[in-house]
């Protein structure tokens, strides 16, 4: 074991601040990785103050981490060191369940083990510490492969807002001339606009707030719609054939599942809280669909960094120090950010 | 046009009383049936009674026919005289939209033309009335046929409650072995039962009630789960592969979201409200699904037909006298009728 320097918190109420924790020395399969860059997801603010009534102190966040690989295991036969790397929100699982078979470690039977506030297999009696931090050691099979074409820092969101946004784009199987509706302009789903985009959708940005069209429109929404405007809904009903829900908090559902064609779905990505009562029959006078889909496999978080490398996708993002993240999170909820704050892990060890 | 004799009602608080209503004469496609049947459907309630505030008095319900060809059309391919067909909830359609295409009528992009009160394509400011009449004139293209082998008074319900429940089943592909859970237990969910356990389905009927364990089981379900147990639901959390959910009002969904294997989708047919707030989570965290579905295109409702042919299969009914339906509405009200309601429609000749 060996004590490193991180940023966290010891409660709820308290501001995050310089803490020492400990990583597991290198297992035969680990990773050890210099952390250059975490993101800084709404997640980590939720967990930080104990919002979804589930943490565990003290927390560190960071689940969009990015670095070197400064070590490697015995029986590590993917990476070597000088690799950069990636770390999301998963850092193990139990490889044998129906969904680990399916990559779908997210959905683990046994219970996924998350990048921080998860039950550390390895060190006793202590939870999983996130990203926020100098190193981490991770199993080779929950390390992504970085593209050598892309900017690190700005590859960081793509860990987790990148996967989160990916994945039911791809499960739903968004084509090329798909006219897929984007709600929701922030982390999430300004990845939302750029992958349905490279997808070669039709984009839609829909939203409360027309200000945002202009930046809508170079992140390569191909249409903005005002979701108050009920004139402008009205033109656009039963015309989706896939909805990609950012909004993270519970909202009316009513109006965008009138946006769907006939056995279209609408997935939430955003909203782990309570949704508006919606009217039954919304959904059935059309076959309509509303899903759920958490972040992605390995295997698809892998896909989808590589689709990044080959199209050039990255994250807009704002580099800020460590020192700042009390900031950034007061910022983040005041969704003033465009569109994702990357911590320049540098500044941690001065 | 022709005067016949129905059951009907000129006002949302007026009961059900006898008028005379004109039907067409038989078009060039047209089939014109002898109603020997018509099943009672809580459509029929709420049409009766507007309570879905789009009635056009006078109102006569029925969208669950069966009779006898007496008369066709000189361009009718698919019928004579004599033969027994049925009607369910259509009967036009455009015939041309991307819907209509996809054998789904009931989603016609024009606008389907249900069984009643809907606009009479064919007689002058004349909404449709529906089957509590002794005849009734439709298009051959909506007209159905009736497995000889089942009787026809059982069959009636099949029109809708069987379509309303097979068509889910079939599109969300449900196939032997699969873990089924039908939610209430009324004239939609007893038909859900039938099939779920002839499609080879482990059935779970899904009740608030422990009296109703003893009837579903000799519907066909394997397992009877009350929702009001906590321990028990817990017991099959993530478990089921499908739920048809017909409960006909709103009502808590995170229950049942619970009960979903990762992927699978509950579908609601009968709650035409306002559902109960449901977590966002619930679905977020298994990629779960909730969807819609409305009756069933005509292609697929004959399809429906010939299985319960081949599998003896038809409704549990209760034969009553047209002159008893306000009663009968009553008693269906508070579920008091195993499992539907279906009028002998010599009583109206009476």
């Amino acid at each position: 074991m060996r004590t490193i320097k991180a940023f966290g918190t010891t409660a709820a109420s308290e501001p995050l601040k310089p803490m020492d924790i400990v990583r597991r020395e290198v297992g035969l399969k680990d990773i050890k990785i210099a952390i250059t860059h975490c993101g800084v997801c709404h997640s980590d603010i939720h967990t930080a103050r104990n919002e979804w009534n589930n943490s565990k102190y003290p927390v560190v966040p960071g689940h969009e981490i990015i670095g070197k690989v400064i070590g490697v295991g015995a029986d590590v036969t993917q990476f070597k060191e000088g690799d950069l790397v990636g770390v999301g929100c998963l850092v193990d699982s139990c490889h044998h369940c129906p969904p680990c078979n399916r990559h779908l470690e997210q959905f683990c039977e046994k219970g996924a083990t998350f990048t921080y506030n998860s039950h550390d297999k390895h060190i006793k009696g202590q939870q999983t510490y996130g990203g926020y931090a100098t190193e981490v050691v991770v199993d080779e099979q929950f390390v992504l492969r970085i593209p050598k074409n892309i900017d690190p820092a700005a590859a960081a969101p793509l860990l987790c807002a990148g996967i989160t946004t990916w994945s039911p784009l791809r499960h739903w199987k968004v084509k090329k001339g798909d006219k897929v509706g984007v709600v929701g302009l922030g982390g999430l789903g300004h990845m939302g606009v750029k992958f349905a985009n490279a997808l070669g959708a039709k984009v839609v940005m829909i939203t409360t707030s027309p200000e945002k069209a202009k930046d809508a429109k170079s992140l390569g929404a191909h249409e903005v719609l005002i979701s108050k405007n009920k004139e402008e809904m009205a033109a656009h009903n039963n015309s989706f054939d896939f909805i990609l829900n950012t909004i993270p908090v519970g909202h009316e559902m009513d109006p965008y599942i009138g946006l769907l064609k006939i056995d279209a779905t609408m997935v939430l990505v955003g909203a782990v809280e309570n949704l508006k009562p919606f009217h039954g029959g919304g959904i059935i006078g059309g076959r309509k669909r509303i899903a759920g889909s958490l972040i992605g496999g390995i295997k698809e978080t892998q896909e989808m960094l590589d689709f990044c490398g080959e199209h050039n996708i990255v994250s807009d993002i704002e580099l800020i120090n460590m020192q700042d993240i009390n900031n950034a999170y007061d910022r983040v909820i005041k969704s003033d950010v465009k569109y994702r704050f990357v911590i320049d892990m540098e500044s941690l060890k001065d």
